[in-house]
């Protein structure tokens, strides 16, 4: 029993790894280097993998910030402060990373074998990205079912899995901790220093996460004015 | 007006090219250096673009040639001989290859703001991918409708034109050449070589298209035993 995850170095996409670790499947982790400003993420999830032992860790490279369109991966755009009650979509938003992400790791997960693609996301504390919503994760599931060869033959179907999507991020903070996740190897930081922001959105939110669930965030800050 | 081109540099994705730019579309081709075999398209659909003088042509370069799995981007996977009436899917399928390729297209789209993608799939003369069907483009259309910022917010969406979709490679060559399509710019050839092998799938294909609507293939051929 074999899963694809997207493990981008930050909590969310660490603790789905731990819950597919947890179920009893071969851990498949791939990995963006997107020239994305945060590139440090990419250590933090090849430290995960390695804690979790896997045999092989696939990292893609590509450039995709020359597509440009996004805070995160032109350098001409700054990164907003966080705001957990925008109701717009920030600059941070990366047209149509998730997707991209989702389809190299269905065309990975078809050739390893794997029955499951495991992705973070979350629709509850989240950034409004229109590519974290339930809608397109059922619309993605959809055209899985179309794409792989084995969905032509009629003989199986690579299943898009979600355990994050309902929870809180205090319910996730709690998820790792009782799964024994490495939450102390990630980042999820926009800026990338070597020091989280802690003003960022993403910041924000994993430190509300960490104040609700009753523990300190392990990793440093530059700032903790979020929390 | 404007269209985002998934342009590789062979026969039909210039066609495509021709058919946006006849209809008066401002083009947006984009191409992937995926460490493909025949990388050598890569050069081809520079100068398609050049041709149509394109403000700018993104190539996106990625390692898809990491995830295995397929004849085109394993050179220790041998692209098999062509067999234009094979029911099987060819071992030169690469897993999920459109699916990515029509994710970046639509990132793209999103990003200089398109109405509309074009992709040059074809449902009677080819390989017999999944990712070539009309189930896969329907299903990715959905898929469209819920992953930009203008489709959250109900502005507009995404359409993605398929005007090769029923033509036989006859038709294609036909419409190419009505429409002054740099045809001769154009490589399809698998194999990558400095001339094409004439009896790869792709070869075999494009030889017929030509022979049956009455022209001469301008490009070189190291065998035109398929014609």
């Amino acid at each position: 029993m074999k899963a694809v995850i997207l493990l981008s170095g930050g909590l969310d996409s660490t603790v789905c790894m731990a819950v597919a670790h947890s179920k009893g499947y071969e851990l498949y982790p791939i990995s963006f280097n997107y020239q994305q400003r945060h590139n440090r993420e990419i250590e933090c999830a090849k430290n995960v993998a390695d804690y979790y032992a896997v045999d092989k860790h696939l990292v893609i490279e590509t450039n995709l910030n020359d597509m440009g369109g996004s805070a995160l991966t032109d350098s001409q755009i700054a990164v907003p402060a966080g705001d957990v009650r925008r109701t717009d979509i920030p600059a941070t938003y990366v047209p149509a990373r998730n997707l991209i992400f989702l389809s190299y790791a269905l065309g990975l997960a078809e050739v390893v074998g794997a029955e499951s693609i495991f992705i973070g996301v979350n629709a509850l504390d989240y950034s409004g990205y229109p590519d974290c919503r339930p809608e397109f994760i059922s619309a993605f599931q959809q055209l899985a079912n179309y794409t792989t060869k084995a969905a032509v033959q009629n003989k199986s179907v690579i299943t898009v899995e979600t355990p994050l999507l309902y929870l809180t991020k205090k319910d996730i903070v709690l998820l790792g901790k009782k799964l024994s996740a490495p939450l102390a190897m990630t980042t999820s930081c926009y800026q990338g220093g070597d020091k989280a922001c802690g003003v960022c959105d993403s910041c924000l939110l994993r430190l509300k996460g960490f104040e609700e669930a009753g523990f300190s965030d392990p990793i440093p800050y530059l700032t903790r004015s979020g929390s």
